[in-house]
């Protein structure tokens, strides 16, 4: 870690960059006005960036811009994007961590270019089997970690093993209060059920269950995701990413049901004068804006990619998550986590 | 198919037994009392079912009652149930498809126990791979079919391909006037993206793809799956069954929070008066019990499986379920599909 938290912003990515990520930043630094342990490195068009930045009162200290001339754009492939990586907002703003002194890297662009490029860049660390990526999920209790969302679309124990261990880090890196839960997401909760691969994972987890790493809770259901009862949930990319998804469909599902019911008629529009802001409080507690930004764990080095087509509320909250993760000794969490598996092996 | 449509319902499964499931079969007569293409035959402690019948209105002509002794309980495994299996109403409801004249049996018991016994007693299908459970999803354009849900965790191609040409048989079925646009589960929409399994499903369902059996629409991802643009939905048991879960769960936590917001302060409560039939139609829309019932698929003979845990309404609707598969000519139009498949191999 440097002396200050440093973040290197991909400022061109995403939908609306970089207007959206320099309003992001902006909200960033209204909030921590007072704290001083942090710096922000943006990477991108220099000209476009100070356009942006002219429009707020931003304090020079704490921000500093690194010109880029190229953009990664969403039609590109890993393969057309390596080509004139070097000159990227996005490529710079990853190999910031290992030459421009940040210790976390964030873009809203392209995912699987971002994906290729980090791992090429930050290299895995030798400890670790596969990367993987992980998420916030809202649940009863606060927030839970959920790992893999797509990484890796198949998986052995090991990894699922490794992915426990990286993801009660992270976990304990934003929550340092709360002791990390985790449980193996199956179709059943009893030890018989599942895969094979399934088995021998809760087997090992089971071992390594302790107090100052992470409790192991056993297999959890999709229905019980959002209890809040364990709060990291470790499965493979493929699964992880449906159940993500089908999440996610299954809310828009409802609350696009919920808006028609409510706008139907004379008497429901009325009525949501009156609850207007307990649905509000509703909204705000669901806002996926504040799980914006999926985490990508088992490189040397962490790598935030927030959805493309974020705004700047959810913008600003990958940048508060960089920062907690920071803030949290990710990396020294995850190190100490993987050691304690090579002591047990 | 027997002259009348025939079902065998086993009167003792779930909970609240059999109290529930003849509440349930009266509002299914009731609703279909000018009908006189059914036979309901009602499997379990005669007492009992008498004393419930007693309570309603209920023509004699439409209910046989079968008398048996035991029940299977939701402690038994497959292994002990079929110890004993066979003075259960559960063996005998689904025995009666074989001697009993029934064309479809239903019940609410333990779950584990009824597909081993579904099975050993009607046997897969010679043109089948793998039996598989399907269920009924509610999307924005009405409700599509959700395959398979658990009944194998781990499947190959094949089993897919079954799996589609049964599902759309189903839909088929029970929606008689729609058409079955049927979509592979995978983590993008890419022809590219996902497991080499899923890749060879694609190319085979391309081939297979047609005005009569299905429309292949590629793949869907989780997100989508509400939309309501595809209404057949093919997957492995070990993803549709986190599917299914996590979209429940999902479902629960967004409804919770929406009461726990709309019943807080005292504005809100009031503005309950003015939204209720709104809410209430939202809430009827979205209601589970209209859901219920997994259809199990690739026997000589198909079995609706009733949740456990739902009331009257709930399993009056896997009874009625039953009664649409039958009228629809599920086994029919599951033959037809699967001799498809054979004159394209």
């Amino acid at each position: 870690m440097t002396q200050k938290i440093t973040i290197a912003i991909d400022a061109m990515g995403g939908s609306n960059a970089p207007k959206k990520n320099i309003e992001g930043l902006n909200i960033f630094l209204r909030k921590n006005k007072d704290k001083n342990d942090f710096i922000i490195k943006l990477y991108g068009k220099k000209d476009l960036i100070k356009e942006e930045l002219s429009k707020f009162n931003i304090s020079k200290d704490k921000v500093i811009i690194v010109p880029t001339e190229e953009v990664v754009s969403d039609e590109d492939t890993p393969m057309t994007a390596i080509k004139n990586a070097k000159n990227t907002s996005m490529w710079n703003s990853v190999k910031a961590q290992v030459e421009g002194g940040a210790d976390i890297s964030l873009s809203a662009g392209n995912t699987g270019v971002l994906l290729v490029i980090s791992r090429m860049i930050l290299k895995m660390m030798k400890e670790v089997s596969k990367p993987a990526l992980a998420g916030l999920w809202p649940s009863k209790q606060g927030m839970s970690v959920v790992l893999d969302l797509g990484a890796n679309i198949e998986c052995d124990e090991k990894n699922l093993i490794d992915f426990s261990e990286m993801g009660a880090a992270l976990f304990k890196s934003i929550f340092p209060d709360q002791k990390p839960y985790l449980s193996l997401l199956n179709i059943g909760s009893e030890e018989i059920k599942g895969t094979e691969m399934l088995k021998k994972a809760f087997a090992r987890l089971k071992e390594l269950s302790n107090e100052e790493n992470f409790i192991f809770k056993g297999y959890i259901e999709g229905n019980n995701l959002m209890e809040g009862d364990t709060n990291v949930i470790v499965t493979d990319g493929f699964t992880g990413n449906v159940a993500l998804k089908t999440a996610e469909g299954t809310a828009k599902f409802l609350t696009d049901s919920l808006k028609k019911s409510l706008t139907e008629n004379i008497f429901s529009k009325f009525s949501i004068i009156f609850s207007y802001f307990s649905l509000k409080k509703f909204k705000s507690k669901l806002d996926p804006r504040k799980y914006n930004g999926a985490i990508f764990l088992g490189l040397n080095g962490p790598v935030v990619k927030s959805h493309g087509s974020t705004d700047s509320v959810g913008f600003y909250h990958s940048i508060d998550l960089c920062y907690k993760i920071i803030k949290g000794n990710l990396m020294g969490r995850i190190k100490n986590n993987l050691n304690h598996l090579n002591v047990k092996d």
